[in-house]
């Protein structure tokens, strides 16, 4: 007997399964805020849900709870005094353990069937899940909702697509007979049992919380694990909301709920604690390298997916489309103030100059050429606010203020402080633009997160394809990019790429931006670069996640 | 253009994707070391083929190299006195990694072509590789034709067709098409690049030197990666015939060589030098906890794939054919001397004694019917030369010394050192059993390699059930098996395997045997106990050995 929710949901797995094949353009989730696609009352009703959990704690009738914690501080300014459950680690741990129980005694079709379900509900719950992203990353409202929500939701079900195809390739059952010559066969059945590993911890970012999540989260889920979400001091609201959907769909499926936990930690060494719990089998992060390569040095009983930092890049060699080059770089170092772990950050630029369907331009005419695209893309108050959004930490303003003052290289566009009328007290910055000669390596070579970006002058355009992929194997990278009209150098760039491991993007001039990927078509790093050492959403992100276990008697 | 390796071959990946789905009988490779098989002249030809190597300089043209290596001590006491090149461990990963160039341009279908005609010759040459198995490591003649060539080889294909199965997934070229309301679709065209993460070590051990190399050995080579094989000091000579022929192959067919070479080291330094080097991304090890450990705690750049020590156990509750259960274990515990990762070592049986079609046994009747049963087995030389074989090291004849000894307890069954007339210098010895209480935890709680069993007494088959479930959790195990009459009893060992993460065998009276796994359809391992951390072969196994890499631009 197939479980309900696996009838309800199948057109929607197979669909998916069809797309994660083809990597052909598929979206379970639509991605515009429109009441026509997600009913005439959810803007409002959305908005409502929202506001009602602000000034509040937080309910999730979680065991272990030991108090009440919580500080985020918009960066729009807002009041948000949200506090939520701090729960013993031991506690949390020790009723996810017990959870993979009845998790696992739903069987694949039923764990695939209810992690659909989950998603579902969040899909319906975008309005106010985009808020709540909005108000504690700074995302601008568009992004807030397609990032936050639908395209989120369309990660987290390219996960349990994943993690259902891994799992549905092995049979389940199997009659295993083999000759023995003029003697009777042997005969025995086998049962192959897909068991999660352990419980999984997903520890989320601060200007991703629920898109960098749920992946993680629902690949862990999908495999037969618990999953105790961890999410940034400064953006738990999403991940809170996510997990008291997810413990409801359990609860109303006979599931026990503490298979889904939210873990509001009190500090690192509770942090700590946690991933190194020997209960702990999976840990998912998104964040920067120090605590990434901790995890991985001392998660020893865990298996580590961590995305990091990096440094993007772009070669510019030459092109026959120069302003739309330029408009299509300005909105992707301005979008959400490049605090993007896909905004390149490395502009490679030979000192000679490139060749343009406006004839040549030297490396100082697109320096310049460039910081005015940016500036008039952001001239428009009403386009700047809901592009750039706010500065997600002080961290960021400060390597701004940094950059600005001419710390790293010859500033070519400065960074100005922007007033959102609608929230005075946002903090928000255009971008700032440094012009630097290849051998300023400790400019360039290490990730400034925000909207702090090189125009790096190299010899040659040979030189720029050589320090990008020294770029990419060096400090890693989730996103190169390269405008050639010559098929020699996109070639070249080709190859690099395969051999630095990262994606390619090739003379991007119109609506599509290096910084965004979309889900069951472009990877989301490679797994194959110091970036990230897993892919959003290759089979190896699920593979190891879950164990098959046999038992065979004769027949 | 395909790959015609790839058209060669394609019957038999096909099949073998079938299989591996399917979990059922099938084996590409037969068994039966018979002329009518294998050819009316593969026997002495294959003996001929092994006799021309020994005393001799074994070639293979590597680069680095620097002197000869080699002291193969047999444990049947012939002479081997084969030498290897021994080469220099940074000049190995170099040429090794040079060589990936060739072998990612000939694309997925190539490569799966190639690894398919490399078996296919290790095939024909299952005679000559048996006598190296055999005459390395002591096993009896019939398993080191079988295990050491067609089992080994299954397993090697069950690699190629894994890595297949996960690489096919997703297409290696896309159209993509997003819709934009009234507005002209985005649409681009993207391609996605299978590439290996780098190069492999399969580091080889000294009783299995080709069915524990060639899973790891083919599924790094069929994702796209070189692999330098390290094999055990003791068992160079597999080894060394399996690469020379994959090396000649890949000359055939135009590809380096270097691709698939092989290192002797000339010590402990040598190999952590390998093992460590930045250019390796994956290393396969069977062997001791001890190193085990260090290469998982120490190899930071690579992914480690271990199979280590564990403490196998058969929980014996009741039973309706007690001759043929106790005949069954007979000869699982005398099967290569207990030489493989597979033997039981703890076998739980209650203090009240068990029910048997043959009326209530005792604990001693148990134990005494044991001991007899595997005497009596053994008791025609014939049969016990070629189900034991010879001891294959020194450190295994001391455990079997100190356990004859009463160290651990009372010996139930004494040691036999047996002549074996057709190799005189062969170290030959029967198992040895001893009866201990469950209490008696340091006796049987720890690997004793080699023909070393424990009868534990336990209160009752409860206690027995969570015995075993913890010393898979605990000690690791690759295999348990249950005895019993009771339909609750084996629910129950299902239920505690299914949680400890261990491979069960029910009631085994015939033909199978609990040390043997069938490929294609048993898996060997589960990944989830600390006996081993990953699987022959799931797709875990193979997923993690590559990235995808894509490009895209607008079509």
């Amino acid at each position: 007997m197939s479980h309900p929710l696996y009838e309800k949901h199948k057109a929607t797995l197979e669909a998916g399964l069809k797309a994660f094949g083809e990597r052909s353009y598929w979206s379970a989730y639509n991605e515009m805020p429109s009441p026509k696609v997600y009913g005439e009352d959810a803007p409002a009703a959305g908005k409502q849900a929202f506001d009602a959990l602000l000034g509040k704690q937080f309910e999730l009738d979680q065991p272990g709870s030991n108090g009440w914690q919580g500080s985020e501080k918009s960066p729009y300014g807002s009041e948000l005094n949200v506090q939520y459950p701090a729960c013993d680690v031991d506690t949390l741990v020790a009723a996810a353990e017990k959870a993979m129980e009845s998790w696992q005694a739903l069987g694949l079709e039923g764990r695939t069937g209810v992690c659909l379900e989950m998603l579902e509900r969040l899909n319906k719950q975008s309005f106010e899940i985009a808020h709540a992203v909005m108000q504690t990353t700074g995302q601008g409202w568009m992004m807030a909702f397609q990032a936050g929500g639908p395209h989120a939701q369309d990660r987290g079900l390219e996960s349990v697509v994943a993690a259902h195809q891994v799992q549905m390739l092995s049979a389940p059952n199997a009659h295993w007979e083999k000759p023995q010559g003029k003697n009777p066969p042997l005969v025995m059945k086998k049962h192959f049992e897909l068991v999660g590993k352990g419980v999984g911890v997903v520890i989320g970012c601060g200007t991703f919380p629920t898109w960098n999540t749920y992946p993680g989260l629902f690949a862990a889920l999908a495999t037969g694990n618990a999953v105790i979400v961890k999410p940034h001091s400064n953006s738990i609201l999403p991940a809170a909301i996510t997990v008291r959907t997810m413990r409801e769909v359990l609860k109303e499926q006979g599931v026990d709920p503490n298979l889904v936990s939210l873990c509001v930690t009190s500090g690192h060494a509770d942090t700590q604690k946690l991933v190194t719990h020997a209960g702990v089998r999976s840990v998912d992060f998104t964040g920067g390298n120090h605590f990434g390569h901790w995890l991985i040095d001392n998660c020893k009983q865990a298996t580590v997916y961590a995305e990091m930092a990096g440094v993007n890049n772009v070669v510019i060699d030459s092109t026959d489309a120069y302003k739309a080059m330029l408009r299509n770089l300005a909105f992707t170092l301005s979008l959400y103030s490049g605090q993007m772990c896909t905004t390149p950050q490395a502009i490679l630029v030979p000192a000679g100059g490139i060749e343009t369907d406006e004839g040549h331009k030297s490396y100082d005419d697109v320096c310049n050429d460039l910081a005015k695209a940016v500036s008039g893309f952001l001239s428009k108050p009403e386009v700047a606010h809901a592009v750039l959004g706010a500065i997600q930490s002080g961290a960021t303003t400060d390597r701004i203020n940094e950059a600005a003052a001419g710390v790293h290289g010859r500033v070519i566009l400065a960074p100005q402080k922007l007033e959102n009328p609608e929230f005075p007290n946002a903090v928000v910055s255009t971008p700032v633009l440094v012009a630097v000669d290849a051998a300023d390596e400790k400019a360039y070579m290490e990730e400034r997160f925000g909207p702090i970006s090189f125009v790096v002058k190299t010899a040659d355009t040979a030189a720029s394809v050589a320090l990008s992929e020294r770029l990419v194997r060096e400090c890693g990278a989730l996103t190169v990019s390269v405008y050639s009209t010559s098929r020699d150098v996109i070639n070249a760039m080709i190859k690099a790429t395969q051999r630095s491991k990262v994606a390619l993007s090739i003379n991007l001039t119109g609506g599509v931006f290096v910084n965004q990927s979309a889900a069951f078509s472009d990877y989301h790093g490679t797994g194959g670069n110091p970036g990230a050492n897993a892919s959003y959403t290759d089979l190896g992100f699920v593979a190891n996640r879950f164990v098959v276990v046999q038992y065979r008697e004769h027949a």
